[in-house]
């Protein structure tokens, strides 16, 4: 496929559009979806992605790059290309639920994500089966207080060996350290089984109960030093009633989480977010 | 109409369903409508809410509650009838914002809500003509740090005088004080502009915009002494982008906070709800 | 488990819940749960549905459904009980896509199904394989216009051998003859691809896609001798918007057949579906 | 307010967006917003919405398009400015019922829309006093079988008097003649009270009840000659069940009708809607 995502963040200022759209224009791309916005006209900050064809990208996309680059830093522009033809790699890291990491894998067969998965990396052995039985890679790696450091270093040199891009913690019930943290800035993305900024924490499920809502949800988000505080990506919500204990919280749960998750996965995997501060573009 | 519910809470025991209904039947009631939950079939509560159809129900209603009571004893019960040829009084409390009280109207005066709204109460002269204009009296009462309890009591004397069941504050922002609510325990329904317990008290659509939710919502719940945290009622959301500015999240949050307010009332109008606990059973 | 159900429909009438709720009561079950519903109090059809506990059930129910049976014919009932602890057999349909199958299979092997799958049948052998790993059979039945009668009966005989309860259409792109329908009348569940009554019939989400909509959706309904005419158990929705394409359109549809039909095996599987005329009772 | 807004469709081919942000930046325009699509990258078709400030912006545009002509000519462009301090003039044409009407009118009020609303036009006399009690005047022209010509003259009369932009049927149950509509070609907004394409015509909720659906919903469109046939700016949906009867559904329709066609409006005074074929583009 020659097509390609251009992600862009400035200072707004007059003429982005224009300049941005002329150099694409002289290289013989062709504008297939650009959107836009800034949080104010005079004085904002202004984001952009523009998805274009080119044909030929392969062999050209070093000039194309080449030439941008001092538009980029004139507008003191942050601006990154991706392209079609390189699939995004994606590591899977789960504990024993298998909700999130069967459709996830599904969608990824049925090629509804257009990615690779060159690893699954768990907790627990209990989710070998339907990770192997697709040619892919599961790592065992137990977890406990004594050997978290140890275990995250195993887990950073499976990524960097396997060449990651970015890792989805698929109901991984560990908390990440800010090390591990640090080397995928805005590249962990997690599915919290509450609707944010309610419920953050353990065991929003019963809390939920405790507290009689009429609506659960799920939040996946960007995973930062703050649990559970990083940047919104996508919720889904379900009305609930006090018919549902516990239980069918979380089986009603379940279906949530795997699509709000699903969702997040797929505008990553199309660049279509952007991070500002604590909160997301998604165009 | 001849029509009539009967709300029931007692600990669960077998028997409950044919005593009630035996003793409906002999005076002659016909069951329209039953519903009924349990929150553990050995040794939990038991909720039943009956709508039943009894000719000439004026007439007999004295002695159907005289047998009643026996079996309301026995099965050591909280149990109320209510019956449809009473309207309930209903009693809006409102500050400056409008559109709660105009869809309250509305649905009155469409019809839609079976009761009486002898007076509406606010802390501002704003919204009089909307009310007087449909002959409802429209009392202004300013209410400030300093006469706070002398406020409260003129509204407590009118809702006495109006003999008012119970009150709907339509986005009404003071905060009443204990006191006020225990003549009016879960008689009072508020309307809380967030998704509960996300955003608790002050400026919701801010801080829902500071956090970046992807989904924003509004709650009613009876009112309790701890500010938004009284048993819920019905919720609603509604979902957003980035492209909401806070005055774009309280444009669309306002039309989510009048269709749950108005469910609840009318949840309410129609004996659907018990509370229980800090929860409430809504049939 | 001691739990039971019992579904009724019969002439509304004064004095059946409490008809009912004695002959349970002295038998020494207890109402776990309650549901009923009379198209009209004067003269119309009263429909109930009873969960309840009965301890030592194996032994007693013989007894309790003779007893049953004297009031089931005063009041001209159509009734059943059945016990939680038959679990219904549910065979499984399918051709070619997977997604239904898969999420009705995830969910008999989380444990949210409480039903046994002795076989699935499909008119293509690509599916063969996540069926067969649960130690299901497959049953590879090819049908086209020439052997369609041949074909039928040997999926009747099968059916018949294992004994199966009712049939689950997961995305099975055939249409069953009258004669194959009336063996298992209202014991057929399928799910169409469009929010019926849009769409009808084939290609729906290219009509949709034609028409220009902005929701879309999907029905789960019993099968009749009428295509997508039958009464409609369950039915969900999705925005969406110009930007989507008949790929995508089926792609957002996966998601929602797979959880509408999944919602509608589950209700019937908890014996909360009474059909009435072309319409469901859904307790 | 100096913003103003584009509008465009075209042949796609490459340049565009350099050509269209080129001839902007060269008067000073700053983009605020733009959003584009294109049926296909190759040889499909190209839309576009761009808003943009442009400071002193009345004494500015009439140069703006006299330059912006030759791209437009050149690349075979329809294309439309409209400009923020220019007001739409929306008529409301409405007949008994009144909660569409309500709607608009207090969101016309509170500020949500920027439009006027110079008159209202309906063939019942019900509905005078909520619409003069805002100073907007109110005509009543009776339509029956034998007078509709001589009606839709007097109201095309109206509508040229007052310098109508767009039309909005606000629940007007009077099917408009073809010439009536070719004045108005995409410029009247219907409100249906179905999910369409399912229920067209008359007596939607009736229907609905009939099939026994789970989801009712409204539908807004721009009206054409073929009866709810025309193109799909927005639908809204909502769940219902067994339990409720036809004026129930209604009751829900209503709140689902104004929600629905309250969106279109503010999507068309937005300029955010463009026609292609049958089908809308809504940015």
């Amino acid at each position: 496929k020659d097509r390609a995502r251009l992600l862009i963040t400035c200072n707004d200022q007059p003429g982005i559009v224009a300049k941005i759209s002329k150099v694409l224009y002289e290289h013989g791309a062709n504008i297939v979806q650009s959107d836009q916005y800034s949080t104010d006209p005079s004085g904002g900050t202004f984001f952009m992605r523009v998805e274009f064809e080119l044909p030929d990208i392969e062999r050209k996309k070093g000039e194309l790059e080449k030439d941008f680059e001092p538009i980029g830093k004139e507008l003191q522009m942050k601006w990154q290309f991706s392209y079609m033809n390189q699939l995004k790699r994606m590591a899977i890291f789960v504990s024993k639920q298998d909700h999130c990491l069967l459709d996830l894998l599904w969608r990824y067969q049925s090629g509804d994500f257009f990615c690779e998965i060159p690893l699954v990396i768990s907790n627990h052995p209990d989710l070998r089966e339907p990770v192997e039985s697709l040619g892919i890679p599961y790592y065992y790696i137990p977890v406990n207080k004594d050997n978290k450091p140890e275990a995250e270093k195993q887990q950073l040199e499976l990524l960097k060996k396997y060449n990651i891009d970015f890792v989805v913690l698929a109901r991984y019930m560990q908390i990440l350290s800010p090390d591990f943290i640090k080397h995928y800035r805005h590249r962990i993305i997690n599915i919290h089984h509450s609707f944010l900024p309610a419920f953050v924490g353990a065991r929003p499920y019963e809390r939920a109960y405790e507290r009689g809502v009429k609506i659960i949800g799920a939040t996946s988000h960007y995973v930062t030093e703050d649990l559970d505080e990083g940047p919104i990506i996508e919720q889904g919500v379900k009305e609930v009633s006090h018919r549902y204990n516990v239980e069918d919280l979380k089986r009603v749960g379940r279906t949530i989480e795997r699509d709000v998750l699903a969702r997040a996965v797929q505008l990553h995997l199309e660049d279509r977010i952007i991070v500002h501060g604590n909160k997301t573009i998604v165009f």
